[in-house]
């Protein structure tokens, strides 16, 4: 199947149109027509091959995991899926299947590592994946996603990689009805975090630098804001919540933050990848306080998400762009410039 | 009740000693004659006022919060001692008994904060307490522990603190047939560690700078040595365990260790307080790993652990000094010059 995508054909250079082949149908993939992608700060990163200690970016990229679209045609042996249906691709497109991760339907974890939506390699004929900055993607049935009915296809991108990778963890630390959950930096991943904590019917502080943020955390759902910089209103917040999401994306340090914890509660990082600095095992110890992270979910749990996201009317706000915008896109990104999450429009690129 | 103990005059002075008042019972107390007493670092700490940036430490210090002795005296409302009775005394001899941490039973996280067997403050006469480098002690009942039959009492001490403080973890993160836990360091802790979790029945790999721990370690029960220098054995060893228990007692980089968990593993430390230096958070994302502590545990889980020690016949190594040779063993212990635990018999210490 002939399509056409936005790829970077190496670190320097913009992205830029790029025509290529999607696979013929194996008999349990269905094909899709994209018609939305999220943005994702990883996209950037991919693209402009930031993780190279941990693997060189394969170039041609066309990126994107945050994929909304139309089936257009299905393998002979689907069974999930029909033409028309509205689904969506998220961060992965396949794993092992026979790992205990994959068992408990933790794929994003698989022993053998899942196969990357882009940047990563099929694990049947090898070829290299491309994202969601496409007209089209082909992929097996069992790692697409049903978008419910009422959930507005424009914004439901950013759910699959930004919300899922905040939605996991609240689900993992049971948050709920009478959950204190703390929310650092509302962003792409924070404001998400937001939503669902306040969804799930948990009492849901946003914790930020400076108190500007107030009107916007509360529209979000917020009952309370902390300001950080305030050594009183810190100290009067210590031992007060049960789960803390850190989506601050750059090294910090947690110390301050893991004190805000109550006993036996968890400070959950999803945001800074790689050495974060010092931390201080005293508040670990008194209160059997918890510092961890989160790695996106898993299908089955993806699917729940969405399907929370349609009962409960929650969608990320987005700033829908051209796909000829896309580098100005990443430009604005990388200084903060979006509230809170770009996601492409896909009718803007043409495939002739 | 007149008794003698050996006291910390200030922190410079070695101990020496000091005879004082034991106070007269009250309807809820018991009076125990202190037959043994382990020494734990933190007595060398806080007779040195090594931990003044947490609260100065009170002098006369008679450190001690590993005691064994028997009943001698009981008040008018006491029901679970009798005279005569085997009993040990902790690292805590009171709590406020309202709070939400005294009522599941994890008094030593009372959120006023649990009165500490020495260089405390009784809660009705605000009087210092004294531990048990001393020949009698008198407290309240419900937080006097019944040493089970069978015990050997000259080498229970060390339960009540190293004991109960790796004892709890394990626990905690339910360890047992079929778990796979690390032990950090083998000392007076972590030898403990090794003996509680195969007695729980997980197998145990001792994790260590120096292959010539390997007999030890198996003497202890541990079924595999890990030796942490080895970048090879490191490697092979990634996502291998449940749960290890971290008893180094200085700052290190837990990186390297993080890494050795299975997902949703948790490393615990018991032994460094304060500033431990830079963690990754990317081992933490990948497999939601977690990095926590653990500060003792509360008196129904002491009970437990007595319990299971003399069900499963489980002791720590003791090596045992007479009362005018703590001064010594301070510096022994300086050194790591002990296996692994010194016992003070208080029969050497005569009250005349």
């Amino acid at each position: 199947m002939k399509t056409i995508g936005y790829a970077a054909r190496d670190a320097h250079s913009p992205l830029a149109p790029f025509h290529f082949e999607r696979r013929a149908l194996r008999d349990e993939d269905v094909a899709i027509e994209i018609l939305y992608c999220g943005v994702c700060h990883s996209d950037l990163h991919q693209s402009r091959n930031d993780w190279s200690e941990w693997g060189a970016t394969l170039y041609p990229c066309v990126p994107g995991h945050e994929a909304i679209g139309r089936v257009v045609q299905v393998g002979k042996a689907v069974t999930r899926h029909q033409v028309g249906d509205a689904v969506a691709v998220g961060t992965i497109v396949d794993s092992c299947h026979h790992c205990d991760q994959c068992h408990r339907g933790e794929e994003q974890m698989c022993r053998e590592f899942p196969t990357l939506t882009y940047n990563g390699r099929d694990r049947i004929d090898g070829s290299q994946t491309y994202g969601g900055y496409s007209k089209h993607i082909v992929t097996r049935e069992d790692f697409v996603l049903r978008i419910p009915d009422g959930l507005d296809l424009s914004r439901a991108g950013p759910l699959l990689c930004a919300g899922i990778t905040v939605y996991s963890p609240l689900r993992q630390w049971n948050v709920g009805p009478g959950s204190r959950v703390g929310v650092i930096g509302i962003g792409g991943l924070g404001h998400l975090a937001v939503r669902f904590a306040a969804g799930l019917g948990a009492s849901v502080t946003v914790i930020t630098r400076t108190a500007d943020k107030a009107a916007q955390a509360h529209e979000l759902g917020a009952e309370h804001v902390l300001v950080s910089t305030s050594e009183e209103a810190m100290a009067a917040a210590v031992s007060s919540f049960d789960v803390i999401i850190d989506t601050i994306p750059v090294a910090h340090d947690v110390t301050p933050y893991v004190g805000l914890l109550d006993v036996e509660g968890a400070l959950v990082i999803v945001g800074a990848l790689g050495d974060m600095g010092n931390f201080n095992s005293l508040p670990l110890i008194l209160g059997r306080r918890r510092i961890t992270g989160s790695p996106s979910g898993g299908i089955a749990q993806t699917q729940e998400m969405l399907d929370f996201c349609a009962r409960k009317n929650i969608l990320p706000e987005c700033e829908i762009i051209a796909m000829d915008g896309i580098n100005e896109a990443f430009e604005r990104m990388e200084r903060g410039d979006v509230r809170y999450r770009f996601v492409i429009d896909m009718a803007t690129l043409a495939l002739a």
